[in-house]
């Protein structure tokens, strides 16, 4: 089938390769619509590799995707041939302690769309568990079913930060993931979300598509982010700042920000694993870090968040590409334009 | 000073009555400007007592206040005179076990405005520990101030019910507090509250003021409730139910609304003190049930839920009398009438 | 191949079966060892049903299990044949929405032995998934081994209760279930367990074998229970109750005993579906009522309990039949002896 | 009266202060029995300070302390003369938004004993909030009241740690703190613990006293903890690890000892304000960190954990001293001998 591939670090290609899937009693078959550009997709481009997950081997990329379903398994009932879904990316071991546990997320063999060894979805036809298939309602479009991906994200740090209602919310870096978890964090309750970069581009897309939404945007270039968080809560500090920049001087200061008792969710990934922290301040506080790695039981959530309006995603869709400019388009997401989003490949 | 009394069971007065209030070094005085008609004063006005809780002698009335503060002690730094606030209208014993511990609404020692033997603060002046009085910002209302109270209550109901992004939560009852308690749950990341009553001028108030909100209005003399809930949530159950209503019926059939590992809480108060609930279906789905007594900590929670927008409690307010027409306006309110929801009393 | 039988409501029979079963890739095959008697099986035996679950066809009775590990399929990594084991009863349909979750005991499509129409493993051999199976360190033995299910259950409502260090806990019934219960709470961290029951011969058995814990056995024929919990708790009540009696006229009494802010855990079903539970006292002490439907994911932690010492289940251990007596086991148990906890039937 | 001050760093004196203290209302007046030395006092007194909290003024010392009640506020009813006590020494602002909200050891305004410039209670009387004065049960001991200070610490870190029953938690640093939350955690429901210390006698004096608990002492220097907490968990890792060494080696290592969806305390400061933490490998395995600031609501805990034996704390009292040789038990200390836990001074 026709697929686009990452032949080796630096070389894409829109060719054919040889998938054999065969559709298993719980699978479903799917034709692609959309499929969105994700920074790790850029980083294994440019890289070759993320961390141990090196490509070895020619491997089809994509893994935020939307699509139809063009065959079911036999024993699959909530889904029919015809139905517009999106899918979850990551497939657990069925059984492991971990899927057991409740965060499959976590299974050390789960097998995750264009991580290495693993093909994504960016083909002509995809197999895929039934289970991890979700149908878009009809007010929700396929560009809108690509973002289910990653807010996901969004929403699965807002969960895991136990948002109580009127919260206020820091995020620090204003990137993908730290638009779609202010977004999520004020779906979840969050009376007010401070979010924080030094890019203005970044910050100017905030400001122009998201008014009508308690965000205010700080770039720490042009004021002090603390005031801005001191004026806001009374001088007592944020419930929950979200880490969302990966950035070590901004993971370094994130207690400043944070109320007693208050939490802290590290999202963005800092480029070396290890990153100092301020651990005696977070104790003065008794802060509460958490840690979120992907999402686990929260697509139907996404879905429905976008659905009802309480997250609006539909501005984030910046750029559209058709498959046969796929290399373009990447070529394009690699110069990380401030004012882009989300650039979606139509399949 | 001049305030309005209940004498009696089924007795008021305007007239003038001699309270000596010294203002403390952590308190503020305050002249209240509005104050809401709750549920409760009828009650007392109507009965004499709630329970345990008898009206031996004549009783100011009145705990849903806001007004102007006149005086500040001599430690209240964070409030001034002419500031604009509302008031948390029970106040616990300081050190005691419950306020320790982080629910001071639990305090068996709390003193709460027009319980008895408490007089309430529908009155000329009244003195407040400061720490009980927030500020309310410029574009909240007097009214809105008073609306406070109740949608505490709503805030308190979704914050007990740990809502997750994206829930579909259902609402037992469409009175006042069933009314906040959907308000409350959709400003804390519901994506679609399903409210059931059988009084269709409340449904008809939700549908008239609210449509632009994700409630389903459901009177289970037309439909089945079930049967909505089965249909939004794909047969697996709501992730929450509130039960608002009181009523024995309602409370015993909670269980059936709810998914595995869903969550119940008990809002509103059967008339008689128990009331069958069904253990076993609870107990297949490992449902947790949780209850919740007036409020803790969510005053400043609720003023920054309105001031945001994330709940907006302004046509809540559907009827005003000044105060030399308080009696008719307690006399109306006896009426209970449907469209109804707070009759506000201007000082 | 041989296996205990339970022909219909009222007959029981050792005889041959012919009960097929492959050992798939992620499986092994089971020469159970010892097998104990559950409320449950003389349950079926005496009825015919427990609810809407009808004895329709000859059933193996059995899923309360110890043995060797015969066989093991082509995927099986971390136990081999000849490892002594025991298995958790109950199967999850994989990729159900609540194996996700992380409750799999909830899945509606679960498998659990000796549950019409599954057979239970009373057996020469059984198949079962090895991701449900559970090595037993050297110290215990094959009827600890067994002594695991009842007292998963144990462990698992003290985990459900979130038992914080140095909590009273009252249990309402001294059945097995309530002595498990009571001995998992207190190797959870409990100071003090308060353990009622009317038959005294069953708290005779925990004074006479439990004497070194911290368990004060109440009759409440012959004193108050309240007035022991309020002598211990200073007159604040019980952090936590766990009703484990089923009777009615318990669960009504459940908030009488507990502290502000408390827990009940309802653990034993009472013979109606619906009961009566006090909720205006739950409400005013804002108490959390949780149930729990059987276990997950505490296998490995009740046999942890058991290897460090921690709970000590040797002495649940009352009786003991070889195979061949066990229609005579059954009758014996039938008649519910006080002074019987667990009987084995050792294969 | 007499005390034991500090004058400035380097400087101890046994002599006579004046320090009027009046019994208030809700008060009492203790005489202080047993006393214990804290690092922190050996650090006031080898530094003159812990970080921004300087004596600038002598100070009298001590703050983990028992003694006997010799006065009473005209309020207070639950404590009486003669009443043997010990007493919590952090006293919060009444009314303060961190007392509301459940954690007042958090609260800003907090006048702890010995923390400059409150004095510390190593005197012949001290008034004292009868909220935070606790009734010691009569098989508790004077010194035992004295360790209920230092186990309010292990305590609450257990208590943090939200420990399931039958975790395996992981203790890195086997001095006072490591131990008590050591001994802390086996109380609240773990299986094993293991505990790891360059330092031999730390780990000698664990063998010694403990050896009928799931301690396992591992000595880095010997042996690969890692390796240990393997092979006792199936390479899964802890659930749980306590950092209680405050080494920024041992802070950078934790997140290796962690299952997936494990938990960190962060209870040991270290020596600079920040430290590295691995972020990717916590993000990795969705570790959450947990930090504690002393305590709060525990000390009624760690007594009944010492009344019932859960937590066996008398091998940790190591060496006597009369008052009047204070100064030699002091200096004593201040050489940190491996074989010492807790000096007590005997007032």
């Amino acid at each position: 089938m026709k697929a686009f591939i990452l032949e080796k670090k630096g070389v894409l290609a829109t060719r054919d390769i040889d998938i054999q899937e065969s559709v298993g009693p719980d699978d479903v078959k799917i034709a692609p619509k959309s499929i969105g550009i994700c920074g790790s997709d850029i980083h294994y481009y440019q890289h070759g590799n993320i961390g141990d997950f090196v490509v070895n081997e020619p491997m089809v990329l994509g893994h935020e995707a939307s699509g139809e379903i063009i065959e079911v398994g036999s024993n699959v009932k909530d889904l029919k041939v015809g139905d517009r879904v999106c899918m979850e990316p990551g497939i657990p071991e069925a059984g492991s302690r971990a899927v057991f546990e409740g965060h499959y997320n976590l299974d050390p063999a789960v097998r995750f769309w264009a991580t290495p060894p693993i093909h994504g979805c960016m083909r002509e036809t995809v197999v895929h568990p039934a289970s991890l298939t979700f149908k878009l309602p009809e007010n929700v479009s396929y560009d809108e079913g690509v973002l289910v991906e990653p807010l996901s994200i969004g929403i699965y740090s807002a969960q895991k930060a136990c948002i109580k209602p009127g919260d206020v919310a820091v995020v620090l870096g204003a990137g993908t993931i730290g638009l779609v978890t202010a977004l999520a964090a004020l779906g979840a309750g969050c009376s007010q979300v401070i979010i924080c970069d030094y890019k203005q581009g970044k910050l100017d897309f905030v400001n122009k598509h998201y008014s009508d939404l308690m965000i205010r945007t700080v770039n720490p270039a042009n004021e002090d982010p603390l005031a801005v968080v001191a004026e806001i809560t009374g001088n007592w500090g944020a419930d929950i700042l979200f880490e969302a920049s990966g950035s070590p001087a901004a993971i370094l200061s994130c207690m400043d920000y944070v109320c007693p008792a208050g939490t802290v969710v590290f999202v963005g990934m800092p480029p070396e694993s290890a990153a100092p922290v301020d651990i005696v301040k977070a104790q003065v506080k008794e802060i509460t870090m958490k840690t979120i790695f992907r999402y686990a039981n929260v697509y139907d959530r996404a879905i429905r968040s976008i659905a009802s309006g309480s997250v609006n995603v539909k501005p984030l869709v910046t750029a559209r590409y058709t498959f046969d400019k796929a290399v373009e388009a990447y070529d394009f997401a690699s110069t990380t334009p401030d004012d882009q989003v989300k650039i979606i490949i139509e399949m």
